[in-house]
């Protein structure tokens, strides 16, 4: 059990999962967000904080054991809101742990990192990057400073490429990229429980029938994901009709990510 | 022959053998850097410019055809001068190239963005990366988001990892990593004068009878090296004393950038 | 669900099988075969063609949506026999798809395409075929055919190398190669419903303990196998003597399609 | 030096080639064609032979020692001359080697067997096939039962995927695709003096500085071209615009087979 | 069922537990070890035997049709014992099998034939061996033995690193290399049923979720493991304290045996 | 240049080779074998040893920077021959480099190592281990025993599977495996040069153009062999006849020590 857990992002979707779902693993949850939240309960501290704000950041850190940084830009945007967020904050947040010796974090890196991949190509932790936007670009960076931390300082990550972390498959590419909140827990735990983590990628879906990736790489860590976006497969498919063969949604990781352009300021 | 052939960081060490010797290859060069540089000479244009303003730097690109892309901070900074010149510098650019035309790029990568690698790992164009510092971060920044503009907007990009680019190998560790002015001269015209580039990584150095780099995987666009660091040994060998068989020098790649630490502002 | 789905070789026993088993998949069944078979039932039609009559292989496929192509000679034979059924007859087939519009087909493909790999050699899809006769040959040629008619023309073919598709596995080598009906048509459901299949290689042979092959790269399929040939072992021990180590049925994956010479005319 | 070498196809291109420049290798050279030929010379024997008359084809193997297999269509036609000449020949030839105890074939397979890889894509002989037409897909076959004669019956086959054999590269494609005459011969001599060749896959081109094709799996037979397209290049810029980034010629290996359609009868 | 089954290192930990419950695969149980034990019961002998005595070793080999070979040191030890029991022991045991016609064994080799690979390492059959002591190197000594007595006689033998194989894991690395007991009686099943074994490398641990091992190479053999040392976790967890993040422990899959020294005699 | 290189074997025919062309690398030159050999010159000492002798392995290894181990025995011989030379010899010089400080080797290995790797099989240093008997077992547990030396006690050693090390290739199958004495003199100048060595593997061959053996991985050492057993062709084929087609000559990479039985004391 950790002194104080870290959770950045703590006001979006899976920063709330997180909030409700991490107790058990520090004495103090540190929750933290650019817009406010939820007054700070029993064994929790709230700071609101701007990742691109290097100062705060380092202030945000200190005193914390782990850190599960989910903040951040978590979609496609203008390259100003995503390198405020993903490229300064990630920089801001490796040279906090750098300075406070914080030495372990859980990068919530995305999918879209190697959206460009086709959906018939299996990936495992050896897969080149291949970025289908700014957003997944600022993912390939931040995974790259989690190597240069790890290589130079000891500051270990665990880079989660997350598929569609929602509460249950809302469409039919998410029967292959979903990962169900149980399992994302379960990951975090395995992570912080790890011995020795390392700097290892890892592919943050369910234990999905169809799914894309090969997490064998990481089998030391022991995570097992226990949910099957296969379960809600009559659903989805009553919800969304089949795409044509050459949509995005089919084609390609990345889905309809890749057909976005460049949004302009 | 191309139109217009753009030469940025045209000031630097090799954007200057690039103004002299890519004459051939285009009936005007437009050259750019953020300081001054000698005036324009005959078929040439001067334009100074500083990557990270985005405007100036699509004035800079709009007429050209292709691009020798030198320009931004080329070693180990602090995080605001890599930033502005490495990682805006680069979205910049290929936002200016998207949005005037401009399709074929060479990007001055560098084995910093794998300098974790040991010397003795023998790496190709599938290797991942392990950058060995800010810089070396900033480079794989800059390939991920050449990856993604040749995959959505078609704009191809060379991306060269450049190992140690000089008149001559100046230390031990150049007897592997060098890349003579003439083998850089030659993998350019081999750039442009590829019927389709694609985007490929290609390892930046001369044919040196001890290098850590295979590119087969290029073998497509006909780059032969022919220098090569050996013939200079006896010199190097005089001029640098053998370092420990722990040095950094002789232990990774990115020899000494990997023990650098972060450069404060 | 399909309007029309054509099940070549129907009257052999996979075919009888899917007649069967398959109805749900499409509005009609249009059953055909080289002999004779049960006349059409309620949103059947049988239609009696040998698949070296280009014509009628046209008449054949016209106005359906998928084929389930189990027609040809499924063991070994004369050459004629081979190169009218599974040459010609495959030949004819993709030729009426590309201009009927059909674009889906499995194709039966067999385990005796790698029939001289040993037991001991785990297989991919990436694996280089091996073909053990003349009937294995005519199924690499059928592989190469539904690549080049994907490549060239979109029609998407899920080539299934099968193993031993029977109602029980009936012999030691069974033990490994064995693919019931049920995970047979589990499938044939997967490679329908996909929305995207392009034209994968997929092994087909149940969950057997002492399998040979890995379908792990077209785990986007999301076929997961129930049924084991493990639970067949004791009646298969009792049922055939232990061979001789060298004998083929225990060297190669072909078993003894490997030691059977050219049937001549 | 053998006693009797066939060489099949001596009527075309490479078959003249052949016939002049493989006296050295066999007391008398055989040559076969269905079209007629210059009349026997010193040690020749002439025979016309229509390689889908399989017994004809007996009569023409028996009493060879080698054969250099070039007979059959050798680009892309309608299906029953592809199927009699590539399909029928190719089984009829491996029959009568069988049956008469010829043991050693050069089978002329192409760069169309793996044509709709991409031109940035380097293969070795590992790499997957991907026909590009009809006539590539026979090619597939004949590797294919060369593999099968020699798992099955110890008959050695060099299946050569010959890129583009003329007396100068005739366009851009061939840049990198071309095999000279006198590389071509030296192969045929490495496959004739191995004392042991198995059944390899060699890529037939020269030493081209932008190759395609990495012939290292087949290092034991020491063969080293020495002719380069690279020296013919000039005029070859003269002769051949530059292709649009998305022609066929610049995108596959095998250029416009790419993009022809099935023949008709 | 075997006439004749040989178990050295009869009086040992795993030789006990393979006393008991192998019963069932042969007739005779031939038990054998270098000290005392209890004596024979019903279909049993005992041999008390010195690895190191070559005709003995004969003579306890002749007569029987497979061997658990669990004999020789198991630990670090010096040279001399090392050398004695399991250099010379398995020289004498293999020229036994020769000689008497013996022809299939299981070799118990350990997880120190790789213990100097990181536990971040995913291992399969193809990994090269990095032992990390000398008797990790015996173990790569006995493996490559067993290799040549296959390749150049014929004799089958299934080497089982066995990673920590007691009746419950006793350490936090155990959580990933223990094997239990009944895991291992089934793998020893599998190796002597299979009609054909070869001359495999397997991994000899449980189900365990923490594993570093993959065992799919040897797919054929149908072994799977039931146990798994995640059941133990909670008590593990209590017994030992957490590994500082660079101990021996949670670096190496060897553990702390790779810190040993060289033992002195 | 070192203060002192020991050469073991130094009377065998390697040995004498290097007693002659290593005066270069050392200041002193001590030359050891377990046969008398020529007195000392000058910068030459001369030590009578048997490498089975642990106490004057010590004493001989004392004082040296670096090691040429040649010594041991260089053929199949029997168990007790084998085992005292290259087994116990191999512990004894490794112990003696632990104990006196003596920190680079080059290891004698050989092609047995991987001898029933098939001809036509390339090899790289990532190959398993196949020996070919005892003789080559025993090299396979000098390179474990080097590799384990290396992660635990930081000793380098490059283990050079030396191929046919003679003035002229002698037969057939050394036009594939021929080291010159030339290039094997560079190698060694090679490995003594480079700043860190680790623990590589290397095949030792000279520029044959019929080679199996791929040095890729140890680009970094810069060894570039001169010599060509193609120059010898027109010679050997004179010398010896071509082998049958199953010969062990042309079909194993050990040749006839394939065949050879184990030699009875």
């Amino acid at each position: 059990m950790m002194n104080r857990l870290l959770i950045t992002g703590a006001a979006g979707g899976l920063g709330t999962v997180c909030r409700d779902r991490l107790k058990h693993m520090a004495k103090t949850l540190r929750l933290s967000d650019v817009v406010d939240m939820p007054p700070a309960g029993e064994n929790e501290e709230v700071v609101v904080c701007d990742l691109g704000d290097k100062a705060a950041v380092e202030d945000l850190v200190r005193g914390c054991d782990g850190i599960v940084h989910l903040g951040g830009r978590s979609i496609e945007d203008t390259w100003s809101v995503i390198r405020n967020a993903n490229i300064d904050g990630v920089f801001n947040l490796y040279e906090a742990c750098r300075k406070t010796g914080c030495n372990r974090v859980i990068f919530a890196s995305s999918n879209h990192a190697v959206g460009f991949h086709k959906q018939s190509t299996r990936l495992d932790a050896n897969a080149l990057t291949k970025p289908d936007g700014l957003y997944g670009v600022s993912k390939v960076f931040g995974e790259a400073m989690a190597s240069m931390y790890y290589d130079k300082f000891g500051i270990e990550t665990a880079s989660v490429r997350i598929g569609s972390c929602f509460p249950e498959p809302k469409n039919r590419r998410m029967l292959a990229s979903w990962m169900s909140y149980d399992d994302f827990v379960r990951l975090i735990e395995c992570v912080f429980r790890a011995p020795k983590l390392g700097c290892p990628i890892i592919y943050g879906a369910s234990n999905n029938a169809t799914g894309w990736w090969d997490n064998r790489e990481v089998g030391f860590l022991g995570w097992e994901p226990q949910d099957r976006a296969e379960d809600y497969r009559a659903v989805v498919e009553q919800m969304e009709e089949m795409p044509a063969i050459d949509a995005p949604q089919v084609v390609y990781q990345g889905g309809v990510f890749t057909v976005d352009g460049i949004h302009e300021e």
